[in-house]
């Protein structure tokens, strides 16, 4: 089977965390898990949640975190167009400093599509 | 007439982009303008971009752009549910140092209604 | 009884407190109190730990934050030169631009005393 | 004679700078002193140096480190179009979370003179 | 004819803009021909702006940032005296955080040449 | 002999310092030179500054910065259960943001050992 574009990602990412989880302490891993449950579906959907945490990652200028979001995004059913006003007010938000990450975001969805 | 909470904030605010009008070069015009439309209803509601906006301006702790996306948010009809976990996810993605600025939104929301 | 100064302070914050709880959702909460919890004594001593949260919060630039770990560091005994030496490394990593925070830290502690 | 505006920010910090003497170690001198004469008349001239500060102040939004350029730049001669340009390029890099700052720079500006 | 130092930068970003031109709402387009212009020749000279840029970019630290305007700061004719008296406010006002951002931009500098 | 982890790091940094101290002005070198002592024994013990050294470095999120402690903290006998304790701190106050540095870092740490 071929792998999918972000595969890479996501294996380096869950190597990592197996570290993670081997040095943590009680007060990182309730954060981790409080991270993880931050996005379930409540009242808002958890696509809306998604976009919230993409353009959080996207004005605090985070390629990692940012990619996450992208393809929980794309899980989500996110379109082009959504994803590209979401990504506008980041960029009004956060400034032309967040270009770089802008392009590598856009890079990465394309990849996945 | 009673004053509402937020009319001083507008009020101030009113009265400083007077003087920033004054000074603006062409530059800083358009960005104004761009700014503005940003957040007009698009592909996403314009509700979902000012939860956008707030989530953005909590992370990058802007205490006077939380407040202006917290009264448009309710204007947009926002309920305390959907904006507290709004504000939750800002509080996970950006940390503990966020939190004198929950403090503050919190308590402008409560005046707010 | 006189006040004694950083009361103002922690009234504020503790009505604001009640604000946000009345609010928060269980994300929030959670977030809270982990915190909270965050600078109990472990294998690092309390002290320890508020001078980890003291030189994060000045680098972070949050007056609020480093006002709270300064009263905290208060209770804890530490001395006004362990304080100077954790304020200049906060100093040495986040340039000039947290100078204005310093200021305002001194000034705080100076009327602690 | 009257108060000249800017009189009142100059006052407040140099009774906080007399209090940060009072506690600082050597790290904290020295690093006073360098940022001192970081803006000394060089290869570039000191004009061009507040315009830098004043730039990095606003992308970093600091209000306090604002003010000090624009009073040496006031000082340098600055224009209202060199001020307008340099505050541009600040916007576009740092994005529309600098507006309030902008704000507020303008208004001081505006006093000044 | 052989590779200039910089041309894979370059390459690099020119594939990534026709990604994001690919998925540009009308808001991100006209940011991005703003932040164009933003640097042209105005009442301060391109120079000067140039340096502007790449003061903001260092103390926000994005390394791709700080490599663009390095290019157009070399095409101006800034002289490496000049460079370092700019990197050096940006270091002040920054701090030791932009130390690892400072070596790679003095080491793009020196392969430019 | 086997290079040990971290060499690799070591010597990329020490090539780039070359260069750096090639064109650096005075301003620049005494910031290098105060950066470097300010972690030296004082009041708080060498240990002490370099935890304060790392967690500064977490929640501002520079990887290199990170590292660099990293080793120093390796070098000062610090254990893994004061390591987790500090990197929980810069983990609760700087949020989720912090997540892919703190996996790098551990990675790294993990490796060291």
């Amino acid at each position: 089977m071929k792998p999918k574009p972000g595969d890479d990602f996501i294996q380096r990412r869950s190597a990592q965390n197996k570290t993670v989880l081997q040095y943590a302490d009680k007060t990182m891993k309730r954060f981790l898990n409080l991270d993880h449950n931050a996005y379930a579906e409540g009242r808002l959907p958890a696509k809306s949640k998604e976009l919230l945490g993409l353009v959080a990652s996207l004005v605090l200028r985070c390629d990692d975190c940012v990619k996450y979001h992208l393809m929980q995004c794309f899980d989500q059913g996110v379109t082009d167009d959504e994803l590209a006003e979401t990504l506008s007010i980041g960029l009004i938000v956060g400034g032309s400093i967040t270009i770089p990450h802008l392009r590598r975001a856009l890079e990465f969805w394309d990849n996945l599509k």
